[in-house]
């Protein structure tokens, strides 16, 4: 094994710098068996994609994907752009036998999420799919409470993604900053973009969703398109809220939402089982608030436990800090290519996969599809 | 008028107990246009009726409740026994010409509300259903805010009321105490139970409910009936969850369970408006958290509003003890007698009455409806 | 014994009627061996005492408390006025041989208390004083707690209790809503007051302190007495910090204020023990905060208990409504007549007896002292 | 201005590592004069600096301190060391001309501190002493409010660092893990390691501190010392609580201790002024509580605000990701060095320098000498 990953990094947008650092730091932190290096960042303008390159120590820059791909000392291709190019990157990458790490979500719909799966199935190389918040430690060792049997038979399963950037009109949509809004770019509003990290964590936790039933709303039907200067419609979601059925009996309820007033990022879970419940909050990402009925009666209550413990008590915490020492948002990304460059090192998958975030894109599909007809949808098994 | 108001109540269980409180402490608090006088108890067995009128300060008992309505003496009719013996009870008061102040939900389902509305409005009476709720000063403060148009336009309403006190498969249906899982008694389970007073707030805060999409679930399909003995089909609804639309245009989301590890009675709202949005939750009764995106941007944040404020800024408030004090559930019960008294002393109608508590049999029952059919169910508008 | 208890109330002020109100509610709630009956109430003003007296249902109103200690058909004299009358009052009652309740602090200083404990003890009447927050159910909760010795070897024990009515200069000294400000109807300012009642709930829960060293200060110096229209220094304590040695030689931490912006009650206490800690908040009086160290370590985090269990779980809470639903703060006075009255019942004396409040007059006063000389007070043992 | 800032590291424990990440991530996020470069790690075991040198890129390594001092293209000594030692490399390198980067505590006493004070002055060096919390965005939003003037006049400010991870007796003293329990390599125990901070935050905040009143205790009397094998007294303060007095008038009331069960760096202030108050907590360092009286009174209640805005809403934070995605601890060492590196390219200092520092270990001085006297104790003013 080389002593090296290179890294070719496509998007230098918000994700293309979590993404960066994350490579910077991996190796301060975690023992992994290659050394990230990044050679290159690929990017529409030039001069932002060499700003970038120099800001974060790129070994060079270029603003066509192609000639990352094109490229035989690249590794692994990391994409950071919008979601309707993923798909095209992401083949291309895969014929070419690159590793691929793809922003979520996966695709535009499933069927091209379905010739992706395909494609890097084909060629055998390993995928990621940046579903960053599995691997925040609290969502982590809820993961491991969860598997160890302790809820319990489970019940309930509610998540909910609110914010509230865009209940202003006067936001546009398309372009860098807006693309989520851009149906085109995007391919859907809420669900693809928000409910798709509920949904990943929820089956990750709770296992299969069968079945969907949903309401979707945009309140502001039109808004201007950076790329025209022109008022256009709408063609995103901007609230969905939608019940469901698990494999396993449990009912979920699931919203997301752009137009919630004071909440920023507020991604919260909740899993109710027949011995004990889980919350949490990305707000306070460093907490899991934990219910166990099984304590003694009078000191029974929710605990909120700070997941900065160390002694191997808290997942990843031992990299960090001491007791009590919050890590942030960005870390998680760290925690995602310590993972990914361990799994590859032992040949093992890393999830989640593509397949994997398949059947993400999948509940998303159904979501939307439900929402239109006014009735549940199943969800595909394959 | 009268100096005294004549009670008869029926029942003497949880709610017996909480209305006969709210009887005896209203005058110690509140400016009431009458005493009330607690005449008579009526409850099934003998010795408990008796044991209660001593206990409450009873002047008599009786185990008939037609004694308590042929009594010329009484002015008001109380209604604390399971859903489905409202209906008989309140028209027979109503035909007696008694006011009636009714506990939640109104009736069974809608056929038997209308009955109930039609007689108490053909003999005039003045009525009451004891949506408590309401009268949590924190609600009443959030209704306030809400009318004053300090949100702006509402683009959701979102409402849980979780419990877990059902899923031990050892816990009966049927008797005094379990009453709300046999579905003869009850109506059904957590929808009349307990969404009925997350719909009667959610549309006093946000007007009425248009279309709603269920989804219910039976946990346990079996249970021992204590009035057979024997292991009997279990026909109420576990748990309940529904999206809706209200006529403003705004999303609706509620959900209702009794499975649900660690809440005991965690009924909550939130509203999120163009300019602010609204919480509560009745473990902590006495708060309500606010957020007005009109504050100083660096200063933004999620108000903990202690509603223990005198000098007329929190509703009820100046009538109990001093600022950062609070009061408990108990409270709302003396809320609402004062407001009915009151608005009996004026000849005016007291919300929410027999009509209003029909609206949200209706809502109920749209819900178990869909939850049924799998898909939107118009609520009837009249 | 007779069936009846008969109480001459002196004072109609909010511990008048937090008293009355506990009278009034005792027996619906609590199997005491009495009915309290309610026979005088006696206050300044006599229009005022006689409306009082319509409004709580006393069957008579005086304006002379010697009238009410006097009268052969009292059997309880309740002391509900200004610090500066208790001592009077309390005498005159022990030597009429009524039992007593009386408001806290037990008088304006040790050498008057002194004279009141040898009074009540020379007439072997039955005392309380009412310190109401020991039986708040979350502080009772704590006691048994730390009785059951779940917090091994304590550490630390530290108390607030802080609030905000005094910060405008306009308030006045004197008169019946602002006697607080006056040193000589109130003996002391916050100490007095405030820290009162955390020293009492500390030596309960902790054990005697025996020695302590405390700075006090007056943010303003003068206010118009009410009295006397005039503008006159102020003299007593705004806000008080002491650190002390308990006999089992842990340390504590003291401090109260009427400065301390946003908070309008905060009274909070946290013990720390080797095992486990709890900490409480008045401002949400109905949760209790445990950390157990015994606790699994990755589950390990403060528990935030409802105390509103049933099934003996929970202090008191057997009495009221159902788990979930909160008492309030004048419940705690229901406690309080309960346990009184059970207690006179079995010929037993009540915590916190005269000799009880003694105890932390003494503690009250070595704070003032040791603020004066800027030095360790050791606190007499007797 | 060189290109690169040059830095010689000495140490390679907990604030080595933390300085490092600085060092590395500083540039990606900020827009600094210069590009850190690290030089050297020095620090006692070879192969654990060679190991360290590696994993976090240091060019080079050695184990004498004084070796790093005498190469000619070091700029910065970062001293991570223990607090014995601080003085005598802070010395040497500035004799050299370095500029310092010096972890907290300053020094062990006063008199060493002002040795270390005359030399940088001396010599004219730029000096920063890592009181790394100033530079959490929330703590400094806290400084830019309380300079704005919107607290009004100041009444209280009340600051705790409370752990729990000595409270085994078997925790030993001494050594690399464990040299702050060893008073000759601590100088003292909590009071220079956890109250130092809180000093330093309250008189960043609150202006100086004149008087001190202490009190302070060591629970576990003796420890196995790491490096001779056998059982030592232990000569630090295990607890130290004080109360003191500001030179605005204010009262000051501070404790810390590691024997506080269940809190693993409960590091909070408060503030309460005349119309605001703040809260803080370092257990959730991405929030401020704020309480404004000016608020309209019905809203009125304490804020928890996110620090997690753009637009120059909220210190630093424009520099990383986006509203509602938190940071964590080490990014305040990333602030710290941001400030420092720009600061030196200014010619301006960067607080706080090592004479800032020595007013916070007089008044660590004053109270560990008041806890001897028993007494007040003045802070000496220069």
């Amino acid at each position: 094994m080389a002593k090296q990953l290179n890294v070719g990094m496509i998007g230098y947008g918000f994700m293309g710098r979590a993404h960066s650092n994350a490579y910077r730091m991996v190796t301060n932190f975690f023992d992994v068996p290659q050394e990230p290096v990044l050679k290159v960042i690929c990017g529409l303008v030039e001069d932002e994609a060499k700003a970038f390159a120099k800001q974060w120590g790129y070994e060079s820059h270029c603003t066509d994907w192609r000639q990352v791909i094109e490229r035989d000392d690249i590794d692994v291709v990391d994409i950071c752009v919008p979601n309707n190019v993923h798909a095209e990157i992401a083949i291309a990458a895969a014929e070419a036998g690159k590793m691929i790490i793809c922003e979520k979500p996966l695709a535009l719909d499933v069927a091209q999420a379905r010739t992706m799966v395909e494609a890097v199935e084909k060629a055998g190389v390993a995928t990621l799919v940046s579903f960053c918040y599995r691997r925040v430690p609290a969502v982590t060792l809820a993961k491991a409470l969860i598997d160890e049997g302790r809820l319990g038979k489970i019940f309930h399963y509610r998540s909910v993604f609110l914010q509230d950037w865009t209940i202003s009109a006067e936001v546009p949509q398309g372009g860098m900053a807006t693309w989520r809004l851009d149906v085109k770019a995007a391919g859907s509003g809420v669900t693809g973009d928000l409910l798709a990290h509920c949904i990943d964590t929820a089956m990750w936790h709770n296992g299969p969703i069968t079945r969907v039933n949903a309401m979707t709303e945009t309140f502001i039907k039109e808004r201007v398109h950076t790329e025209t200067g022109k008022v256009e419609p709408v063609g995103i979601d901007d609230a969905c809220t939608f019940f469901c059925r698990f494999e396993n009996g449990s009912m979920g309820n699931f919203e997301s939402t752009r137009y919630a007033r004071g909440h920023k990022a507020l991604y919260t879970f909740e899993i109710n089982g027949e011995h004990a419940s889980i919350r949490w909050d990305l707000h306070d990402l460093h907490r899991l608030e934990w219910f166990d009925h099984r304590d003694e009666g009078k000191l029974r209550g929710w605990r909120s436990i700070h997941v900065t413990d160390h002694g191997g008590d808290h997942p990843y915490m031992d990299h960090w800090w001491v007791p009590g020492l919050a890590i942030g948002y960005a870390e998680a990304f760290v925690h995602q290519v310590a993972d990914f460059m361990t799994a590859v090192g032992k040949g093992e998958p890393c999830s989640p996969t593509f397949r994997e975030a398949l059947a993400t894109q999948k509940v998303c599909e159904a979501v939307l599809e439900s929402a239109k007809s006014g009735t549940w949808v199943e969800v595909p098994a394959d």
